[in-house]
């Protein structure tokens, strides 16, 4: 399978009949499995985590390939100076610098000649200081309740990464907030929210960087509404997180905040920014959002200051282009054995499919094979009574499988067959990978595993924030070299846009419509559209 | 690509070459969507559902010769046999009758000579007599207080598809009672539901058939501990749903009902059984249930009644093994445009890959490549902003599109752009198809659209009772007949118990383990498993 025509690093052709090789029965699973020595090899510690590749296909010579590779392409430099800002968005010529974010060690960072950090560090303080205000009463609401709800009225990146860690860290949520996302622009999603809350103790926080995101400016405008008909003041329920200059950021609308977001920072990556900063200060407490940022920058560290062969996320983005674009596997599965991370797939669902599903490389020359996986997952041990029949016995897909040493209740210790129930979880963690590498053979055709099915093993410390920032930027990390080896623009999203203009054009009819449901304004459409806006107007099935 | 290399239908080779013809630009779907009859002849309505598959990659010639290859199989007519209750678990020698649990009209069902309509009949009339108990008060907690928490522990089958349906239906929950579900062995999942209740006005539902699920069991334990901390008598807290005979179902440990589920009714086709009734007749009561089992009828009735070309599950059934057997595509996604079926696509992930993830037909043959495909998804238009990036311009993979004409809260009706946010969600509806199908050019390879994605549209008037069981039944009935084109059994789950053998090995060094720290008892063991012992028991990363 060949995936570059042109400017093919020159790895790539020997890479390729590796894969041929790996292919091969004497390559099978079990047989490498059975070196002793391949747990210790293909394995490695850092940026707080340890990350367990033996049981991925691949043997020394890939491996070696794989990281000479890494070594042609320059990966750690770009990522130093990605870090440093550098014009990484090539085509929306812009930095990428979501790891200043989380940057606390002093020193500038230049965007064009200015240092992003003075601009950084004044948003941390106004969110820092809007958190303490809420958290002590000195904001509340209209009524003179204080915040007991906080809406996050954001969609896309302005969404997943803040519903990811509010899960993660909600054992640790002592603010007496509860935090609620209204994403999409579903009617029924603001119908539930508003079911949930208490309107007089509600914070509405709008994020969007453009202040024009569709769904967001509608469920902005009903939320409005929705406060006025109750005699509320919106504005003294609402904050915005969105850039300068946007038209969220008018000083003649007032609002009990606004929160800057920059350009260079793109909404998969934002959560470490004030799109992120302000709903989880908020719910956690800004300390806890800072341990968090501290996590972050940890593995960012890492990532920056580690040779090929020992950056975790380097060799997580070179196993993870070897199984896709060598070994041609299309899908990959995210598996935490912790409930608390069931919304970490869903997070790196985003993360990575939009920023990694592309045709074309950096330079617009069309790729043979699109880059970048199909993302999807659910918790352990829930995922084995769910789709694992398929993981051992249909289609093959890679796995990353992530356990976490310390819960966060211990303190419920009942036993069952002599286990506590994380010991139990554990099981199923080391059962898996086993199972799933090894296979078992079995007279009966419909008992058998042909085994050889590849996954990996990520373990945490702990469910702390600081965790929590690690495993974040581990997987932030690892996108961004695996477009650098696939040589693609992870900051970009062109593919969102033709829906986007579809959709507008859709809307307009709909728009003239209520204004003059007589009309028949449509005959210029196609059958299709004519057709399904006739179902929504009428209220009628076929 | 090959899929059978014995006892292949005689139309596989045909559609095989048709196959061929499809990838061809001629067939690209824009060619094929200039045809204005194209909506009209390639959609359908049927069990109160509308589907149109007009834009996924068929012709003519490919649905005549899919349909007879239906008629080649009998399709319709082993449906019905399924739902008289023949042996269609060949394997495990049983038959599969989850459209028992919902039907209504008279007459017997026999399976080995026995009416179980009867005990059917019986389980509902003393589900819905609980139901009515607790709901005035006569059965609730042991302190006096009614039950306004239900703790829902069960796994997989146990658990998907009744959280399906309740998050479906939470805007008619009127009953006073929260449901958590508590799945997962993680003891932060514990420790989150007990977080989240009063445990007074608690009741727990243990659902496992065999009640030996080690998840399930754990948790039922771990809840009975807690209970017994709080001064609470278990036996007024809890009930059970299990099969006859099983350790559950025992006189001499009270409960406060034990519901009996059957053998002939699969964990993740249950929802119809008690496994459904009980959790959802509480939390919505039971008649709105039964509106549930009386959709799930109609759709029954439909794929059991209607010829193969008007069929809606079963030409879906055939789009989908053209799609992953004759196409390749090895995924799909589910994408429902309402928020309230966020659970849908996890739903279905479960029952569809659980069922079809196979690589043997039912006489054990192996299969040339696995059937069935990965199945993931987020609602719309939630997806858009995050992985559709790749489903526009990464790698292809077909997707059902979910509308429903009417939202559950239609009295928010603030418009933004000149239309309501209903109006703005179908849009997007109607315009991500056409945009997936079309593509559209552009002098920057970055900004163009290569089209040619399939999709179908799947529309429901509302969200009631009914209109989700006829989404359930659909796809229920759509898998089993791609089951049967595969001439697989999509009703065993081998594939899990490697998995849980392995497991038990490891569970059984834990607990020796806890018994005596000291010992080292594990040299035996294989060089993971040593280590991640290691691990777990010092709490130490390496």
């Amino acid at each position: 399978m060949e995936c570059r025509p042109s400017a093919r690093p020159p790895r790539w052709d020997v890479l390729q009949s590796l894969a041929r090789v790996m292919e091969t029965p004497e390559k099978h699973l079990v047989s490498l499995l059975s070196d002793p020595s391949r747990l210790e090899r293909f394995s490695l510690s850092g940026g707080g985590l340890f990350y367990d590749y033996s049981r991925q296909g691949v043997d020394d010579k890939v491996m070696v390939t794989l990281t000479e590779l890494a070594g042609d392409l320059k990966l750690v430099a770009r990522f130093q100076e990605m870090m440093a800002g550098a014009t990484v968005n090539v085509t929306e010529k812009r930095a990428a610098l979501h790891t200043a974010a989380r940057r606390f060690e002093p020193g500038p960072v230049n965007v064009d000649g200015r240092d992003i950090m003075a601009d950084i560090g004044r948003v941390r303080r106004e969110v820092e200081d809007f958190c303490r205000k809420v958290e002590n009463g000195e904001i509340c609401g209209s009524t003179g309740k204080p915040f007991a709800h906080v809406v996050v009225v954001g969609i896309g990146g302005s969404y997943l990464g803040t519903e990811f860690v509010a899960r993660a860290l909600a054992a640790r949520a002592d603010k007496g907030i509860t935090l609620h996302f209204l994403s999409n622009v579903d009617i029924d999603n603001f119908g539930a929210v508003v079911n949930a809350i208490d309107p007089e103790a509600t914070l509405w926080i709008i994020i969007s960087k453009s202040y024009t995101t569709a769904e967001t400016m509608a469920n902005a405008r009903q939320a409005e509404r929705y406060m006025a008909d109750r005699g509320l003041d919106p504005s003294r329920h609402m904050a915005a997180v969105t850039s300068q200059g946007s038209p969220g950021d008018r000083t003649d609308r007032p609002l009990l905040g606004v929160f800057h977001m920059f350009d260079f920072i793109g909404g998969r990556y934002s959560v470490s920014s004030a799109v992120g900063a302000l709903p989880l200060g908020l719910y956690l407490g800004y300390d806890r959002f800072e341990m968090f940022l501290r996590g972050a920058e940890a593995m960012d560290r890492h990532a920056a200051g580690s040779s090929a062969r020992d950056n975790l996320p380097l060799v997580a983005a070179l196993i993870s282009v070897w199984n896709n674009t060598f070994l041609g596997y299309p899908a990959q599965a995210i598996i935490p054995y912790a409930s608390p991370l069931a919304k970490l797939a869903p997070h790196i669902q985003q993360l990575n499919m939009e920023s990694n599903g592309k045709s074309v490389t950096v330079d617009g020359v069309p790729l043979e094979i699109p880059a970048g996986p199909i993302i999807f997952g659910e918790p352990g041990t829930n995922a084995q009574h769910s789709f694992f029949q398929l993981a051992h016995q249909g289609r093959s897909f890679p796995i990353d499988f992530i356990g976490v040493i310390r819960p966060d209740h211990e303190r419920f210790a009942e036993t069952s067959r002599g286990v506590t129930n994380h010991q139990e979880l554990w099981a199923n963690l080391i059962a898996q990978p086993a199972a799933l590498a090894a296979g078992s053979t079995d007279n009966d055709p419909a008992r058998a595993f042909s085994g050889n099915r590849p996954s990996s093993t990520l373990i945490l410390p702990d469910l702390s924030p600081e965790s929590i920032g690690r495993l974040l930027a581990f997987y932030e990390a690892k996108t961004v070299f695996e477009a650098f080896v696939w040589d693609i623009n992870p900051f970009d999203q062109f593919g969102v846009e033709l829906g986007k203009r579809l959709a507008a054009t859709v809307r307009d009819r709909m728009a003239a419509r209520n204004r003059d449901l007589s009309a028949a304004m449509d005959d210029d459409a196609d059958p299709w559209t004519r057709f399904y806006l006739e179902m929504l107007f009428t209220g009628k099935m076929p």
